[in-house]
Order: structure tokens, then C-alpha cells, then sequence
């Protein structure tokens, strides 16, 4: 059992700050962007990647065009180290995409990653140190000015070590790692004190990252906290507001979209939320959302598929089929109703005016992404006669009567029973050959025909094999189908026609034509036919003869 | 490249709610929950759940504690229909489990339903139809008195049917579908007019239910969506409201949380988030994050494993490792400074007079969930001594002193730069074992020895090999070790002891003994000696000659 909780989790408190404004707001441009994949996703691997991997990893973030990319902790090892100076030095990082990298707020660590970034054209030089209470408390045994300290001592160094090396263009960006547990006050204050070492302007502007490091209460409470600390930070316009959320409590996306609304400017996270434990903010998740609200996210994901497989092939672990707009089930249908809708919103996509998406239960066009259509609909008991009619029509080019629908989807319903599988396009044909199209042991099977007579006076004369015994039948009408009618007649087959349906599939030489009858028996039974052929009278007669056979 | 998307996506437009309350509020008790993973979720999978899986899912859903679920769509087919009459002639419903069944709003369909569930105990018949502007227009055609009337009429039915089944306790539970993509007063309208049939009363309310059929915006917007409708709804005590969100912006948990503050009661899901698409709200994920705050969820999920494990097996979808609380890698640290502090977080909580849990960058006790701490703290290139120590403590009971850490992480370091994977415990006390303790090959090589004399003036007489040659060394000291080092003199090898601790492993008959010692050489390199044995005396011994041997 689980035991009663109050005795060993404290609820988080939040700040009080009635007059938010963030819940009236609507994100209405991209942020900055950086990714961590290399940093915070590597760490976070069972096996971290290579040199061939990260370097993979990376011409891939910047083919999706992320312009910030955290490429390492370089004085963790050599390791991190020779990738970063490596990447640099063999001129693979692009004149607009700046490189950054993270370390402690130490002089050996800081030293040893200015030294990884000999030669850069630009980077970011990223320190962090933690602030929270617990932190102070069980971690480091430190005092408040003692913890601002350490973060003044890293911007001095900073400072220093980058006046050392005025050919690269340098950016600082500080980190009061723990924020979303810290008193915000205390934030403002160790921001401040390091924007006093570094004098940055508005047109030279620092980065301050705001880390949800853990996870720790509702997204609302994330955001608040980011709006006070925009409020209360001096020289507001001399940082840019970054933040970094983790997804303990499954909403480390909406606490980054919140932040955004709370004031903040830039958002660090990885493709598909790889990163430490949960993960960290999914960057790809973010800015499709954005997309979907016709917000341009100046990051290029058309060819989802690539981005899927270079992440699983890199970081050795695997893309959920769940994933938003990722995933290989987030386009698919199978319940009967979802299948119905879809099929109307495609329809009325063709007859407007505009280029709108407004297709029910797909909040993106797939063929965005570079997803096909040919996965939406997919057939498993679940399903309805509109998911069935859409893969006979997307497979085959057969678009089936609504009735004749109706009839063929209880043969598939039947079919799921049995297997209780989904059904591929494969399934659903087989099922459709066997019920309507013509087999050797039909009771009819048509060998050839002639029509003679004159318009408005048909005379219809057929080789069949009736019952596996090969005669002529002949039958007169006004065309060719009470024709073939009549001539059923004289084998004791009676037939009336009740609907009528024909059309090609398909352009030019190759073009069929599929035609569907649907027929009445003497003991009023409703059944269906259907004929194809190249021809599109032949396809008429092969209809009413499949009508006959399942009469 | 993806297309600019203001010509084809329409930013949703959020209601006006500048007075809404529920950013200042925090969830201080569990909601209702409702389990759909029957039918939300098993229509979305790609092989349906047999009644062998629907039957296990069903059990692990009332060992879990669900009080109602949602077993169905029982006018779906055979399948359906029959799983949920088999579970209740079979008597596998507990008397104090409630199933719910879903359909839409349409006579026949209704009839079947309330057909399914002859000889219930009680049920709750789940009716629903979509009220949105796009689903009005695209799929119904249909004006909103048409579509007001279709859910008045379905209530009609639900009455009149539950009126001829007295037997049975009824719940009604009606869903305007696509809540959060329409108008909230329509909503607010349809509800009240099925409430004007049903009649609900406080004592006997109806269940209101409110889905994000599709995520469509930021979490805020469903919260104020909730909030308004619970404004606005006439009767709001004779409701109960509940919400039912699904993941498409990856925020389903995150409105699912927001919908509770703005003033839902019950909230609909699945376990680890599986439902079509991206999947539903995922209820382990809420559960858990209210057991965090010290709010007990009145779900038992003690054993997340078996939880994991069933819905794997069901689904046949797998887990994510990154899944909140539930994924193979969120107890898991592998950077060096988060383990650092993680050991620093237990320890403290040795020390500490309460139970509350307060370890960095865990949110929640994994024991609580049936992990064990193994896997916290895992080791690769990017781990530091912290992380490498506690494998060494947590497998073999060594207590390693803290320079030692230092002086074995560089070993590990390099090893898992050689390696460039994970290294197992195996892996690091192989190397362990390589540094420091004995083997064939070393320059001594301990074969016995003794030890007299008094107190403060003691005699140690080894037999050694030395370079493969076996010799007796003797030295004088005030105790052993000096004893040892003098010995040790005798051969050439000069060492200084700085620091010596030892401890003994395990209790009892099998304890062994652990013994450490940091040392001077003449030329004042540092070297560790590491001496393992059941003698507290042979330890230290070995330890010395150890030093020795890598001096």
C-alpha cells in the first residue's frame, strides 16, 4: 500500500502574486532556442554518445536550424572536451549558430572551458550554482552570501578570462541552478550581483536561465515565479530572460509555454525531451504547438521521420508512439466515429476557399511533417464502415457506395472479431475479393458477352458458366444491364436493380472502372455487386453478376 | 522546410476571464477518478485488448483502486458487448466498483448499452455528442438547436430506459464532446438542458463531463473554460464536473491539474497515459504528483512495477523510460555532481529527527514505488567520485575515504572514456580490484606473517615475496603499521602514512574488514593502499603493502 503521504512530502508553497498577468497572455512569436541535447540529454544516457554520435546530433540541430546549441561540460573529461574543441577547430559549427557550454562556478572548471573554446568565432560561456534552501542546506552547508559569493567569484573569472580572449565574440549566461525551489527574492539578488561583475547592456545583453532543475509543484506556479523575478530584476532589458523546465510531474511543456507567457524570452530543452530523468522541456513539442497557432517557430521540422530516427540513433532510446506530433500512432484513427469525422474534414477541405487546417481530432496536417496520410486511418475492431471505406478507397482507388459501405464493413467488423488485430490494407482487400469480386466457384462466372440490337433495344448475349456447366443465356432490355438482368432470368435468377453506381479510377491508358449495383431479390434481399474492368461496360456486367452470385 | 503557418493554422482564441481564481488555488485533496483505459485507451491501440487482457487490465485497475472504470463501448461490436455483460454475470465487479459504459447519443446504441450491463449492481451510462462550431459544421451539419437536441433526446432515452431497470443503480454521465473547442455558454446550454430531463440532485448528481477532445491550446485556457462552466452551469451542486484531457500539445497532465483548481471533481484517464493519439491524461502521473505534495491520491500504485508491467503486456505499447515516476530512468543519476548530492541528500536524512523526504533531484522516495535505490545513481563518462563511490558502497559495503574517491574516479574516468558506455558495478569493482588489491604479479606479495613485543614497541616479521623472490622482512614500530613500513624499509621502499581508516562489512562471522591508507613517497607522490580481510589486523597489513606496491 502507499502510506499516507503527509508524514514525508511537504506540499510546495507557492509565491503570492494576485495581480499575474500571464494567464491573459497568448504566445505570438518564437523564442530564442537553445538545445541541450548535447549536455543535458548526454548526461542523462545510458551510454553516452560518441564523437560520431554528437557530431550527428549536432549537424542535426543545426539542419533543424537551432541557432544556441549547449555542445558540452567540457571539464568533465576528455571526452566532452576534445568533441567541443574538435568541433571548432575542424570549422563545423556554422557562422550563425553559436556553440555554448555549461560549467560550475569554479576557477580550475571555468578555466578549462574557455580552453575548449580556442579559436571559437562566438560562444556562450554558461555558470551555474545552486540556490535553493535544501541545497544550501544539505548539499553545500552554505549561508546565502556565502552561495552569492561563489556565483560573483564565477563572473569575475568569466570576466577575466574572456577579456584574455577578445577574438571570440562572448556571451555570459548565469544560472541560479534550482530556481523553481528557491526564494525568488534571493534569485534577483545573486542575478543581480553577478549582472554587477559582467555590466551587461541591452545591446550586449546576459542570459539568465531560470532551471525548474526539479520538477516541484503544478506549471502555474513556475510562471509566476518567472513573472515576479522579470518584475523584480534591475536592468531588465539588459538580460534575456532563458528558461530550462525538467518534466517530473509530466509538465515540463506547459511550464516552459507558461514561462513564455510570464515574460521570458528563450527556452532551453532537447528534441523529443531527452534529458535528465523525465527529460527535459521537449523543444520539438513547443514549437510545433506554436506552429499549430500559426506562429512561424523559426525551426524547421518538415521531415519529422529524420529528426525521430537521428534522436533514437544517437541517444539509443526510443521515440514513444505517444509522442505529440512525433510519435508513430499520433495521426492514427481506429475507432469508427474519429474515422468518420476525419473523412468529413478532408472532404470539406476540398470544397473551401481558404487553406485553413480544419480537420477533426488532427490538430496538424501530417503532410507538414513530412508524415504521410496513408497511417491515419488504420482498421482494427474499433472501427467503423468510414475507416474501412477510407483505406478501399486510399489503397485501391474504390470509393464505395454509403450503403454498399455499410454492407462490406459488417464483413470486416466480423474479421476483427475473429483476429482481434488491427487489419492492414491487406486484410481489408482480401476481405473485399472474397465477398464481391469473381472466383472460380461462383455460381456465375462470366466467359465473354456480345450486345447487339439498337439504342433503347438491347439484346444481351453471354458465355457464363452457370454451376460449372458453360451455356449461352440471352436476355433483351433497354440497355445492357436489364440486359444481363434478363438473361439471369432464364437461369431462375431474379434480380431487380435498385442503384447504380460507376467510376474510373485512376487517368489514361491504365484508367478502370469500378462499377457497384445494388440489387433486390425476389424474396427482398437487399445484395450487392461489384465489377471491375478496363472497360466500362464490361465492368457493369461483371457487377450485376457479382450481385447475382451472392443472391 | 515547414511553410509559413499563419496561411493555414488559426491561433485559438482564448475566453476573457481576467477575474479567474484558480491560479491562486492548489489541489489540497484527490479528485473522483474514472479509468477509460478500457475504451478510451483500448480504442486507440493497434491490436485491441481479448477479453484474456481486458480482464487482467480490469483487476490491475481494482488492485490499483479504481472505483469506477469505464469498461466499454459496448454497442461497438461483440467483443465489447460481451466483456462487459461476462464481468458482471461473472461476478468480477466489486461492490464497491462502479463500471461505466460509453455511447453515443442515439436510440439503438443506447438500448444495446443498457442491454450490456443487465444485472449490474450499479453503472453509469456515458452518453455523449460533439458540440463544437467545426464538428457542427464539418461532421453533423447541423445548427446548435439540432445538435442541443440530439443530447436532450439521448437523455430522454437514459431516463426511460433506466426507468425499466429498477434493479440497477443508475448514474447518468453525459459528455458534451469537444468542450474545449467551443463556445462555453453553449455547453453550458446543452448541460442544462439534459439536466432539466434527468432531473439530478445533490444526493444523486449527474456527471458532467468536459473533454479536450483535442488538445487545442495552452493548459490555461481549458482551466478557464472550467472555471467559467462551473460559473455559469445552472445546478452546479446537483453536477458533478469532470475532466477528460488528451495530450496533443504534450500538456494533458498540465490541464488535467489546472481543470482541478478551477473547480472539477473527477478527472478521466488512463494509466501511464495511453488513449488515442498522444495518448490520454495520464492518471499515475496526477496520482503521483499529489502523493508529492503530501496529498494522499487514494490509489495504491506502491508496486509501480506490476503497474508497468500489466500495461505493457495489454497494450502492447511500451513504457517510455522517461515516463514520470514510472519510466526505467527517472530514479537514475548519472552526472557526478547530482549524484554528489543525492548521497549528500541521503545522508542528511539519516541525521534528520522527521520522515520528510528531502533528497536532491528525487521528487519521491522510489521505495515508496517499490524501487529500490540500485539503480539511483549509475555511472559513465559523465559521473563523477560520488556517483562511483556509492556503487562501491552500495555493492561491496566499502566506505571509501574521500581523497581515495578522487584517486579512484580518475581510473574510472578513463576507463569509461575508453568504453564510451555505461558502466556496471561489475565494471567498476573490476577495476577497483585491478588498483588496489592483491594479484600474483605485484613487487609484494604477502604470504604471512607475525607480529610480537609489547605494547608501544612492536616487532613485525613478514614472509614476502618480493619481485618473486619470497623473503622474511622484519621492522619495529609502535604498532603494526609502522611495524610494516619499517619492515618495508629493509627492501628499499620508503612510505610516509598520512592517513589510515578502517571499517569493518557486514556483522557477525562474515564481517570483513576494510582497511585504508593514504601514503607518502620519497619523492612525494601520494599513493592509496587498500587492504581487505576478515582480521582487522591483516587488513591494515595488506593495506600498507598495497600502498607499497603502487608506490
Amino acid at each position: 500500500m502507499l502510506r499516507d503521504p503527509s508524514v514525508k512530502y511537504r506540499p510546495f508553497t507557492p509565491i503570492a502574486l494576485p495581480d499575474r498577468q500571464w494567464p491573459g497572455r497568448t504566445i505570438t512569436r518564437a523564442p530564442r532556442w537553445l538545445s541541450t541535447d548535447l549536455r543535458d540529454g548526454n548526461q542523462a544516457l545510458i551510454d553516452p554518445m560518441d564523437a560520431e554520435k554528437k557530431r550527428r546530433f549536432f549537424d542535426l540541430l543545426v539542419r533543424v536550424g537551432l541557432k544556441e546549441i549547449e555542445v558540452g561540460f567540457p571539464s568533465a573529461g576528455a571526452t566532452e572536451f576534445d568533441f567541443i574543441a574538435g568541433l571548432i577547430r575542424g570549422g563545423h559549427v556554422p557562422d550563425d549558430v553559436t556553440i555554448q557550454v555549461l560549467t560550475q562556478s569554479r576557477r580550475d572548471l571555468i578555466e578549462t572551458s574557455f580552453a575548449s573554446l580556442d579559436g571559437a568565432r562566438a560562444a556562450i560561456v554558461h555558470v551555474y550554482n545552486a540556490v535553493s534552501p535544501a541545497w544550501r542546506r544539505i548539499v553545500f552547508g552554505m549561508t546565502r552570501p556565502e552561495i552569492k559569493a561563489i556565483a560573483v567569484e564565477g563572473a569575475k573569472i568569466l570576466r577575466d578570462e574572456a577579456a584574455r580572449r577578445p577574438d571570440t565574440d562572448w556571451t555570459f549566461q548565469y544560472s541560479p541552478e534550482t530556481f523553481s525551489t528557491a526564494e525568488v527574492d534571493f534569485s534577483v539578488e545573486v542575478c543581480a550581483a553577478v549582472m554587477d561583475v559582467l555590466r551587461p547592456t541591452p545591446e550586449h545583453p546576459i542570459i539568465l536561465n531560470l532551471p525548474a532543475t526539479v520538477e516541484c509543484a503544478t506549471p502555474n506556479v513556475y510562471a509566476d515565479q518567472v513573472e515576479l523575478f522579470c518584475r523584480m530584476l534591475p536592468d531588465r532589458d539588459a538580460a534575456v530572460i532563458s528558461i530550462h523546465t525538467h518534466n517530473d510531474r509530466g509538465t515540463g511543456v506547459a511550464a516552459a509555454e507558461l514561462g513564455l507567457m510570464a515574460g521570458a524570452d528563450r527556452v532551453e530543452g532537447c528534441l523529443l525531451g531527452n534529458g535528465e530523468r523525465t527529460g527535459n522541456c521537449d523543444l520539438v513539442t513547443v514549437a510545433l504547438n506554436l506552429y499549430t497557432q500559426g506562429v512561424d517557430p523559426d525551426l524547421d521540422l518538415a521531415d519529422i521521420d529524420e529528426v525521430v530516427n537521428t534522436v533514437q540513433y544517437c541517444t539509443n532510446i526510443p521515440v514513444h508512439p505517444r509522442t505529440p506530433y512525433a510519435g508513430d500512432l499520433v495521426f492514427t484513427a481506429f475507432s469508427g466515429s474519429h474515422q468518420d469525422a476525419i473523412k468529413k474534414g478532408f472532404a470539406a477541405r476540398q470544397a473551401q476557399n481558404d487553406e485553413m487546417w480544419e480537420v477533426p481530432y488532427l490538430p496538424i496536417d501530417p503532410a507538414d511533417l513530412g508524415r504521410s496520410y496513408e497511417a491515419v486511418i488504420r482498421v482494427n475492431s474499433q472501427s467503423g464502415k468510414g475507416g474501412v471505406a477510407w483505406v478501399i478507397e486510399q489503397d485501391r482507388g474504390l470509393k464505395l457506395p454509403k450503403r454498399l459501405q455499410a454492407d462490406f464493413s459488417a464483413h470486416v467488423q466480423a474479421l476483427a472479431d475473429e483476429t482481434s488485430r488491427e487489419l492492414g490494407a491487406a486484410d481489408i482487400w482480401g476481405r473485399f475479393e472474397a465477398t464481391y469480386l469473381p472466383s472460380p466457384d461462383d455460381r456465375f462466372v462470366l466467359r465473354d458477352y456480345e450486345e447487339t440490337g439498337t439504342i433503347g433495344d438491347r439484346l444481351f448475349v453471354g458465355r457464363v458458366a452457370v454451376d460449372g456447366e458453360e451455356r449461352s443465356i440471352a436476355g433483351r432490355g433497354n440497355g445492357l444491364i436489364s440486359g444481363v438482368i434478363a438473361a439471369l432470368g432464364e437461369t431462375g435468377s431474379a434480380l431487380d436493380v435498385i442503384d447504380y453506381n460507376e467510376h474510373a479510377i485512376g487517368h489514361g491508358a491504365d484508367a478502370q472502372a469500378a462499377a457497384y449495383v445494388e440489387c433486390r431479390t425476389a424474396d427482398g434481399r437487399t445484395v450487392f455487386g461489384v465489377g471491375l474492368d478496363t472497360d466500362v461496360a464490361t465492368a457493369s456486367v461483371r457487377a450485376v453478376l457479382s450481385a447475382a452470385n451472392r443472391a
